[in-house]
């Protein structure tokens, strides 16, 4: 795996570079923090497999690293600013080990600098015009056009399940959603705009989406397990966390599908629940304490209260515990693991069919990426 | 004031149909309401400025209704992207007299609604190249790459003096602020844009900046002066609003200038308070009252969880009230109406000078909103 780690430290680099070129130096003016914070996200030390995508293609298909950095840079700022406000609208509290740019700054400056984010990614696609002449910075702009709208798509159906406590969704409907969500902005297009750049052909950019496809998916759900049972070393995100954010995954949705009615609707009702705000409570049950100690509250009366502003109906860790029982006893993840498996099996013979993608360090990339799912399925 | 409000009604429909026309289609598929919730702050029936702006110069200048139309709804598109954030960010219960959209549909699938805003905002932009040919439609997507750049950093300056309770600002930081986060979204790139789609020559571009900036701020001042006095009908805006958030106004910031340092020291402390979310205050009254009455609970506790649960230190009406009289007892009203007719005197003689601008219903309708807003100076 050391080639791919190596791949993507440099994907990183280039990436780094790049954003630091087109964004350090407004960041001298007097302009508040906002640059600073537009940097922020980006370099916690992500895995950069969006840069790496686009530069293997755009170099694997005879391209410049000049022809696709600033394209590849703008892609990890949508990431970026997409992180942003998902961390805002899943109430997470980290990301990448530290906390999260709402929790640090406060809602109103994180919506911000994730607006500011979208809103600057249109200038290093403008100025492709002059890099990579008209032809392809248009059709660029016209795929990233395309892959906005439909991210926001793919969120918005998410957060309209969540919003309704939706629960009953075959996996066709779930796939369809991640593919909108994820695959697109996260694979496909990263490898179509390198491709682009590198001046390919209309053919090459069908297969790459069929591709991405299968590998964004496959990506998803392990991903999502790896969320499930991965020590915190190894993985850089809360343990669980999807289970106390109530995300819709591939195994959730299978364990809630196949369960008794009464595992099914508790299931829904602790799924339908908030989740805790931890710094909040610490707060408030010192003044309860103080409160009770000297004699102003009763404990029953206590107890209503912290109840209350625990979030009153927020998830509780037997809650959370409950539902990992439930998910790993009805055989969801080795569910989840075969469906992952078939979507990067696909993903692999889609690949080998690519066959005007000549062998390259850039080629070997995406074969080892593709090994790299299928290990995590295992 | 008819013409200028036929003109406002126009504009309104024109921008309104183009909407329809972008966005009501993907309403029809399985999407989910992502794109009801885009129409919903569009067709709750703004003053429709920013498209008056856009076709007043196009037409002005010689273009057609269809040359400036798509570009005009993005605007107004970006503006209603910009309100949904911005109403979370500030707290906001209301937006043209109905809950605002996050009141509704909660803060996620809001922040989510206004990212499909900003990014959609890119394809009719995109389709400029085949309506208005190739070199206007470049010149308007740097122009409006240039212009939500700025508007985000305007935007975070401040919500940065919101977030550090700063109130240490003189009036040319304030205006420097008010020019990058609305002067130029709001009044000079919507009559560059419309001027660009009509051929019109880069000089004239640089009267319309200067015209535009004056009047912006002028504006701006008008607007907060209102939200001091108007009566709800006139307005459709939430009175005295403006003093419960805290917003940094003309007026504000020449009292907390100008205060004795006890009354100056005494806003500071009010202004960094919160402001009380109503609704969370009935829910929790209800409990503690339930409490107190069940003897589970003294009076005295009962006061401090009150206070604890209304946000502990948000601003009380009192407070507010307090501001109020702060500010009409300094001057700060005349001094910031003052200021706001030199604005608009200033754009006024700008207009009169654009004289490759002929006359007509539409040069009429900018000389008919420098009226409208120096009569509100008054």
């Amino acid at each position: 795996m050391t080639s791919l780690d190596d791949y993507l430290t440099w994907s990183g680099e280039v990436c780094g570079n790049e954003l630091q070129r087109l964004f350090s130096p407004h960041a001298l003016q007097a302009r508040g923090q906002l640059y600073d914070l537009i940097l922020d996200y980006p370099t916690r030390g992500g895995k950069a497999m969006r840069p790496a995508l686009a530069l293997s293609s755009c170099l694997g298909f005879g391209g410049r690293v000049e022809d696709i950095a600033p394209t590849a840079a703008t892609l990890e700022l949508y990431h970026n600013a997409f992180l942003i406000h998902d961390d805002i609208e899943d109430g997470s509290l980290f990301r990448r080990n530290e906390p999260a740019l709402h929790i640090e700054h406060g809602v109103p400056v994180a919506i911000n600098v994730g607006d500011a984010m979208l809103s600057l990614a249109l200038q290093p696609l403008l100025d492709n015009v002059s890099r990579i002449g008209l032809g392809p910075a248009l059709r660029i702009l016209q795929t990233v056009s395309d892959m906005t709208r439909i991210t926001v798509e793919g969120q918005a159906i998410e957060l309209e399940w969540v919003r309704d406590n939706t629960w009953d969704i075959g996996d066709e409907h779930y796939l369809a959603m991640v593919e909108r969500k994820t695959s697109w902005y996260s694979f496909i297009i990263p490898m179509q705009v390198g491709a682009m750049a590198a001046g390919a052909a209309p053919s090459t950019l069908e297969r790459l989406e069929r591709f991405g496809r299968s590998l964004g998916a496959a990506f998803q759900i392990t991903d999502d397990l790896l969320n499930l049972r991965a020590e915190p070393e190894d993985y850089g995100k809360e343990i669980g966390g999807d289970l106390w954010e109530g995300k819709r995954t591939l195994m959730l949705l299978h364990a809630v599908r196949t369960a008794n009615p009464d595992d099914r609707a508790r299931a829904i009702a602790i799924l339908g629940r908030s989740r805790p705000d931890g710094r909040a409570q610490m707060d408030s049950d010192a003044l309860l304490d103080r409160l009770a100690s000297s004699g102003d509250l009763s404990p029953a009366g206590r107890a209503e209260l912290a109840d209350y502003l625990a979030g009153a109906a927020a998830k509780t860790r037997a809650d959370v515990q409950w539902l990992f029982e439930l998910v790993t006893s009805a055989g969801s993840l080795d569910y989840a693991r075969q469906v992952a498996n078939a979507l990067a099996g696909d993903a692999a013979s889609t690949l080998s069919a690519i066959s005007e993608l000549p062998a390259s360090t850039h080629r070997h990339m995406l074969e080892d990426l593709v090994d790299f799912i299928v290990e995590r399925t295992k």
